[in-house]
């Protein structure tokens, strides 16, 4: 079996732009692009299957199975010259090194070949390797050319202070869009190294609104940060310690990096 | 060297039904495929060899060798009009996700192309995690479409309740037959997480006798049963504690999933 | 880079017969492989060079540098009629499964259409898992086919009690020859899971000697029996215990198996 | 995605010979490269991409991105008949043993058939496994040939005296050298194991510096040399130790090799 991407019949797409969400650290990617998703009721097109995913079938709750994979879900644009919004989100990335190049230049080549598109953004978490919870989360960006880093600086999205490694999707297709004359951009909300950063994907949501110009409710993700605001105070109270501690090099991964790497 | 299926000269397959019981949590599958395999004296037929199975050689009690395999068996209806059955069982499965994705969609279509098989059941195990010895193992199920749930649904089979993910054989077999329009089920036998578990194993036996009208002497994993449940009293008496311990998360695979996944 | 085989220009093989010792438990066969390098002066003539071997460089003594890799070495049959015979040893064995498979179904390959051979015996380790020191190791035996047991059972080779799996070269050439319809043997002497079991190699090929009549001089081996036998009679002095452990299941291996596999 | 080199149009090198020099032991041969990178301005006319390398991107300090990845800089020859020097560095090596085979033969290939060069230094570092802080580095060798050997041998080149296995790109290009035809050295500093060993690639440095008759200042070496030294010194003062231990067997990787190894 080989990576394939299965379209359905009948789709069109309009000057789209592509939104990339996927599982990574604090799910900030994962938790931006399903938050979209059901704000705008956004609808599925297009699946990528890749034996480069790990080896695993979901239990629907409806008693049936799918395998693992990648999905497009589009947004049409409601003014008649306005850009179609695609999100891509999923279970999983590619499990090796092979597999994220394979995987992630597919998707760049389908959006840019099948789907005519033109820009990317690609959502992710950084963490500055500070102890304590972040209060506001930035947004820390890296992207395609000068053109884009002009376009985006300043208005809420800080550059050049972002330092280190990209690992996975966020970076790769960035990389490739790069490479293949497309513009995009990454942006990376401040995380503190939750599993579900909803803090930090509430920052990026502001972000991507302003430059959108989309109307984004933000009372889910509200909820979620005030849940593990109340979760985190009540464990220090027990514990009479302060739980976020210090950034332990190589605990988020076997490469032993510093924290500036997302997925 | 590539995924090979070799198969007998000669053989005539009739509208089979395909079970695939290979090694996985449990050992449910495996132990459901053999008690079958030995009840109905079945035939071997073909076999697949592929350089995705660990590197091992079996040293045989013969004084002979063979590599690691899966293995199709033979069981001729008895009616005219009915449905022989297949079995798939074997040593292994595949030891990487590339490798899994290769040799299940390979399965899939071996069944569908060159057998003209048309329903396929994937054998496996599942834990809901609780502490205890299970004592009347429940059957969770999952399919590749309503209809099949519908058709299964309530007899003795428990849909909606199994969640998270299917590592493995089962649960890709099952997908790979959905996507190419095949119906097909995943039984998982509830276990309580032993190394062999013959109860698990004779709880899907007894759904399968009931579906397919088969009489299935069970005596041989009652045996089995019996011998697990006074070696767990005797633990027990001796270290004056309870065996059965909460599931430990990632105790079952690297992937610290929760335990809901079966091969 | 793909695996590729080096042969010599107007290298004459006759009939020849192979025996494959590479690095594995106790290094059984490559002591094996390399006593009879020596003993008879065979000569280089054929080199194996795989990406699945480990990306290693050997440094020579000469200055040079050299890819590890497996070689090809050849002894003449002093017989107008006779089999010569070609060895094969190495470095390494392949890293990975796939590497596994390609690499050792490549040797058979290249034995049978290039060499025009018709018998191969394979050299490893095989521990009962006993306690103590071996003293007398025995040879166990498993083979192609029921023909190979009958002609070799009884004369110093044990067949039948050898249990379990065969891991890397040794099995899966075997396999391999059987299933291209040659005839083959794995001769595993009987090791105590020693770095480098002098004692098993030298049961080895004792029996090799009298099954090809050669006229093998083992002083070599006696030197490093009775050095490591010194060697552990001084640690269990010093210690006042008893240095040969129980096998540690697992300790061989990641894969937790008996002890019961060789390479 | 497969392995590439991009090459920039209109790039002309004359007689080259190649300087690898890439991350590893000490990072002895990624200190030389853009050591001399920066002293000779050296200007980059091609670049390697790989889906062997890691799956990561380079956040660049103008708010950029770029693959990781190994690049091809250009120093000219001022003598009309001499040779131009093209020096290979980068973020990363292949991971897997496939992969630095695929892409170190590929290097080997473009050297010569692109570029036609016809002689490659590869740079690493060595260890002799001495528990103390090496005072005067030494620079071990293993070449391509007994000529070169000669020609290098005795002019502060230590032959002979490295023993053991070089992994990764430093041994197998100069292996791929010597499979086609060309000629090669293995240069390695004598690293004490540190992360940054200055002093090694400052050794390496002057052996450079003499052979191909380049007025290298090594000033900014110094620099890091005598900030090492001091640091040294301050963290035996404070903990009353000797901070240079006896090497520890398999502390530099998974393999538990001798420290022979370069990469």
């Amino acid at each position: 079996m080989e990576t394939i991407i299965k379209m359905k019949k009948g789709i069109k797409v309009k000057n789209p732009i592509l939104i990339v969400g996927l599982p990574g650290i604090g799910n900030v990617g994962k938790l931006v692009a399903e938050h979209l998703r059901r704000e705008f009721k956004a609808v599925r097109f297009a699946t990528i299957y890749s034996p480069h995913f790990p080896h695993q079938v979901v239990m629907l709750k409806n008693g049936g199975v799918r395998l693992v994979n990648n999905r497009f879900y589009l947004i049409k644009s409601k003014k008649p010259s306005g850009n179609d919004i695609v999100l891509l989100t999923g279970d999983v990335q590619a499990v090796s090194p092979e597999g994220q190049y394979e995987v992630n230049s597919r998707i760049v080549k389908f959006f840019k070949e099948d789907l005519k598109g033109s820009f990317i953004y690609t959502i992710g978490g950084y963490s500055m390797g500070e102890p304590t919870l972040v209060k506001s989360p930035r947004v820390f960006a890296n992207a395609t050319s000068k053109e884009v880093v002009k376009q985006f600086d300043g208005d809420g999205v800080v550059f050049h202070e972002s330092r280190g490694l990209i690992w996975g999707s966020a970076g790769l297709i960035i990389a490739f869009a790069k490479m293949s004359g497309m513009g995009g951009i990454c942006l990376m909300g401040e995380t503190s190294l939750l599993d579900m950063d909803a803090s930090a994907a509430k920052a990026v949501l502001l972000t991507l609104s302003k430059k959108l110009q989309l109307d984004i409710d933000t009372t889910n993700l509200d909820k979620i940060i005030n849940k593990t605001a109340k979760a985190i105070k009540e464990i220090e109270k027990q514990s009479g310690m302060d739980t976020m501690q210090p950034f332990q090099p190589g605990a988020e991964g076997k490469s032993g990096e510093r924290p500036s790497y997302i997925r």
